[in-house]
């Protein structure tokens, strides 16, 4: 990761240090993938980077190349729609799919992977250009679906699931 | 923050506080935002919560309601569509906008925190539901495009950058 | 429909009269439904309106009302994106869907009638802003899709037809 | 166009001839371009093919390579944001863009239009899939449309334009 940084940006360069040294744990991927419990009890992501990591990186990423210039905010969303796209090609010609993509291929996973990195990236980088302190307004409209969806109100029903959503 | 996690998973509710007590610094927005540079140096988003905070107190919230069987990835991922639709509602009949949005009334900028922060949380529902580690497969995807892009061969050209884009 | 358009465009009127003459046969909806052939054969859209006339309405629209002004072309791209968006979230929370969606009901279908609509307008109004032919253009396409897709090589195969598309 | 469509379908063989027939006029573009008032007066699309005439010929094209069978409303669907989402990609990095585009070159044109077919093709085939006739349908929402932007109360006015819509 150090290498992939300008060394004229210590913050930057500290966050890929820091980050590879709490890289060795692997992908949390499940292990066996049979059982639909054992998967939805067991999936996390990893701890780092954190949002505010990917958005140092990339900030750096750009001003190296002078391209601020070119991401308004809606020349970024604009960005952030062909990605979307790209991503919705993936799953375009599939039919439904099942949790996990168990039948998708190698080469498909890493397309999907990419193209979910590119939407995320698009994502904080328009969040940047609208100075939207993204992770603090994300934990915000968590508490604010906690209140509109009261459990006791909406619990299994997608009837009432999808009214209310 | 605590109330808004069901108190019987620990591991939500240990986040929570964690959030609660690093979250002192308010929402880092430009203190004058007159000036570009000052614009484009200061502007973090804060430290937490993490995207796995965030993918755990939604798993959570899912769980909680028992919405689990609605989020096949087909459907998570047309939500994200619908989602992006609703954040490209708010840029649609502006022109275009300066970074920062200085000229969005405070209603308007409450709702695009919240269409991007719900754009975030169904990316990263999507992203669990395909058991993909989002922060791992961004971090690499960061470092592949620093390769495609030398900056010696893309500086500052918009000719460059269109091409490689 | 005549009540619709403004007496100060004949062409307009004309057009609306020219429809609602053509109008009497309605809507080709399948008779049956239950047979998968019939379906298949029997469905058509009405010759009329076409193109150009919904084209020469919506344009008249806009101009009764002093909306020129606001559709520059990406503004309109960014507002066919919105409604790209509310199409997807009729189809969100369902998992697939049977070909007639015959399961929805009348006030499900006539949301989706509005939506395909407003789809259908948006793009022919980008279309208009971008001075592109768009029934040209689209036969154009059509041939060149004969002429990238040969009968004998992609005929029936869902492996050549993802990796053709 | 005769040779692009199968000869096994008379329909859609006297669909191409016709409208090879009635395709002298070249596409409408604007003459001079640089008059605003002649460019909004002038343009009109070319009158044939129709909706029904375009939406025939494709699906022959289907049909020919038996393709029916990847064709659920939910996949034409995500196949319809994809080409939305190259059709931004085209509109990303170049800021506001002038009605007509007149900074363009030849090729982004051609790929402009392409990508505007592609949207159309597939925004048909949805309707087709979900047995909704588009033209009809698209009428009918212009007319709502008419009744619900009354033009004194709305005229050239974007604060009520952007409350209405």
């Amino acid at each position: 990761m150090q290498e992939m940084v300008s060394t004229s940006d210590n913050h930057a360069v500290n966050v890929a240090q820091e980050v590879d040294e709490c890289q060795p744990p692997p992908p949390k991927r499940p292990l066996n993938g049979d059982s639909r419990e054992d998967i939805d009890r067991d999936f996390k992501f990893s701890d780092r980077p954190t949002l505010e990591e990917l958005h140092a990186m990339h900030t750096r990423f750009v001003k190296d190349r002078d391209w601020d210039q070119f991401h308004s905010p809606r020349n970024v969303l604009l960005a952030l729609v062909g990605e979307v796209g790209e991503l919705a090609e993936l799953f375009q010609w599939r039919g439904e799919c099942p949790v996990g993509l168990t039948d998708w291929s190698a080469k498909e996973r890493t397309a999907l992977e990419e193209e979910l990195s590119d939407c995320l990236i698009y994502l904080l980088r328009l969040a940047d250009r609208c100075r939207v302190d993204l992770p603090a307004a994300a934990l915000q409209k968590l508490a604010k679906n906690e209140a509109k969806y009261p459990i006791d109100k909406v619990f299994g029903s997608s009837k009432k699931y999808t009214e209310y959503q």
